[in-house]
């Protein structure tokens, strides 16, 4: 069976090797040895001044919502994860959605002012697939209206733009590190903000507000990870330029092999080092997608229909009609990408989609 | 250094042993084997027909106020752990506090109904340090007035009232399975809900409303817990009766030794089997425990000050006065208590007590 993606694991010894430390140290939680290491270690990697990790990737979005968010309208694309949409609701704020650039997959930056209202307080932005939002322009509407920026950036671990880490856009980026991501940490993420002062509220949001054992700087919630997390992180980011190379090679091999003169790929932004980290192709119709899939899944290959559906149509949202992302969203198919996938299922990958869309 | 509390760690080799198959499954998140074993597991063992488990203790609490507090006003207690009243600030309601009971140190029942207003929504109450609240009085007033009841439970894994799980009482109860607690997962928690509609409601809540991978049933968050951490629970669930045991010893040994002539302990309520969760001791004034605490750290003993501050009094919180919380927070004191501490140490604390106290 081939899935559209599958976990990385490191060799067994290494993560056991740390989990001895744990064992020594009887410490599973609260900011222990390995998530300090593990900070440390990605602001290295990332080249980054401050990163935050926590239990998974949505507790970010919360906590930038909390912080930013104001109870007021949200800016937000309709082609994204559920946890995009789901977190502005969750946080008692609104989403306004703004319809995508249909080659990029990113919210349409010439559309955003227009949804601008009194209310608006943020715009919350993904990074579709580690692709790039069309960030200047995003800074200067912010800038004109007095916005925060949220990117949600699950996706983009390891991207740089302009040379630079992509998490060092926006007031706030989070991240995600669930299992399924280039790199991880079984359930995890992490929240990055270029802002000083806001990045100690972080801090203190992540702990219930602790500032010390028996003083409060304000509200706050449980986003900490554990121990036996942070080490899976540490055992697979030694292993994460094999990972992204290892990536690189499945993009190139479906970039050379699939018929793109008959299917649609995403258009990846110029000035971006791009993580390989979904092949999405868009096929003609919903018809069409569901016959590659079929195929696909007679031969025991499951690709995913991912973003489905577009957040906007889905009942408790109840958003405006957003019609290039309902096109897409019913047209897209991720395609299975993973570091070790066999060359001969991905030749039969090819076969089958390039058969099947003829 | 002895501190309040200490993680039991099962042998090491017991979770390696588990962390194998996870290598095997490549299989880390989203209710894998281990956790819907776990699941299983605590059912059995606690005698339960559902319950879910979950990343912390403090996201079921969001769930079950997301759910049921309707951005109402909460009827709770400001005796426990802060997460009991961010949780409700979080989730956009309003804490109104009750006073507690000074025996029990739970919510005073003969003061909820005067805190009633058409606009309370629910009852949060503790059952503090895994003593239960007065359930058949709470359950009357939340009848009469058609109010939920949610217990957090953080304290009680295996607390059994009137012989059954304390979790089969209220709306929902929640859980903590922290490294500090006598059941642990690293990081985790539980939500327990003793109605079937509700349950549903819970387990789509916990992850992001899925209903299938394309579908959603409505607003959801993030609550998944990993296999990392559900394997650690399995293991320490198969030392749960020496865990007990032990603990048992050590209160025994303080109730034997302590001069409770001079010093408060908690009432335990009755038709109770109690899980010897903490020792808590009050002392007449906040001076006098800041000397026993000063004595205690001076021979490298660290009880906490637990809980402190009387949550009505956090800046942010800023609720009415509450005088019996605010004055047992400021006197009380967590004894060191788990499995394995040392009986030297604990002649040791017992004696500094003691002579402090005189």
């Amino acid at each position: 069976m081939v899935n559209v993606t599958k976990t990385f694991l490191p060799p067994l010894e290494e993560y056991q090797n740390l989990l001895k430390k744990i064992w020594e140290n009887e410490w599973l939680t609260n900011r222990g040895q390995f998530t300090l290491e593990l900070e440390e270690k990605l602001k290295i990697y990332l080249g980054l001044d401050n990163i935050l990790i926590t239990n998974n990737g949505t507790i970010p979005l919360q906590i930038a919502l909390k912080l930013l968010g104001n109870n007021g309208e949200i800016i937000t694309t309709p082609f994204s994860y559920v946890a995009t949409t789901s977190s502005i609701i969750w946080e008692n704020c609104k989403p306004i959605f703004v319809d995508i650039n249909e080659d990029f997959l990113t919210i349409d930056e010439t559309k955003i002012e227009n949804a601008i209202t009194p209310n608006t307080t943020a715009i919350l932005a993904t990074h579709v697939f580690g692709n790039p939002c069309h960030i200047e322009e995003i800074e200067k509407i912010a800038k004109k209206h007095k916005l925060y920026i949220i990117y949600d950036a699950a996706h983009c671990f390891g991207v740089k733009y302009k040379n630079q880490s992509i998490f060092k856009y926006g007031t706030i980026s989070t991240c995600s590190f669930h299992a399924t991501k280039i790199f991880h940490t079984g359930e995890g993420g992490a929240i990055i903000s270029n802002d000083k002062e806001l990045t100690k509220k972080i801090y203190y949001s992540h702990n219930f507000g602790h500032d010390g054992p028996l003083n409060f700087h304000g509200l706050g919630i449980n986003a900490k990870i554990s121990e036996l997390q942070s080490a899976m992180g540490i055992t697979v980011l030694n292993h994460i330029d094999t990972i992204l190379k290892k990536r690189k090679e499945v993009v190139d091999y479906y970039n050379t092999n699939l018929n793109l003169n008959k299917l649609k790929i995403i258009k990846i932004r110029e000035n971006t080092e791009w993580n390989y980290s979904y092949y999405p192709i868009i096929l003609s119709s919903e018809n069409k997608l569901l016959e590659v899939q079929k195929e696909l899944n007679i031969h025991n290959i499951f690709p995913r229909r991912y973003f489905y559906p577009s957040l906007n149509t889905i009942k408790y949202v109840n958003g405006e009609k957003m019609p290039i992302s309902e096109s897409i969203s019913s047209r897209v198919l991720c395609l299975p990408l993973y570091a070790g996938i066999d060359s001969s299922d991905l030749k039969k990958i090819v076969s089958i989609v390039n058969k099947t869309i003829c």
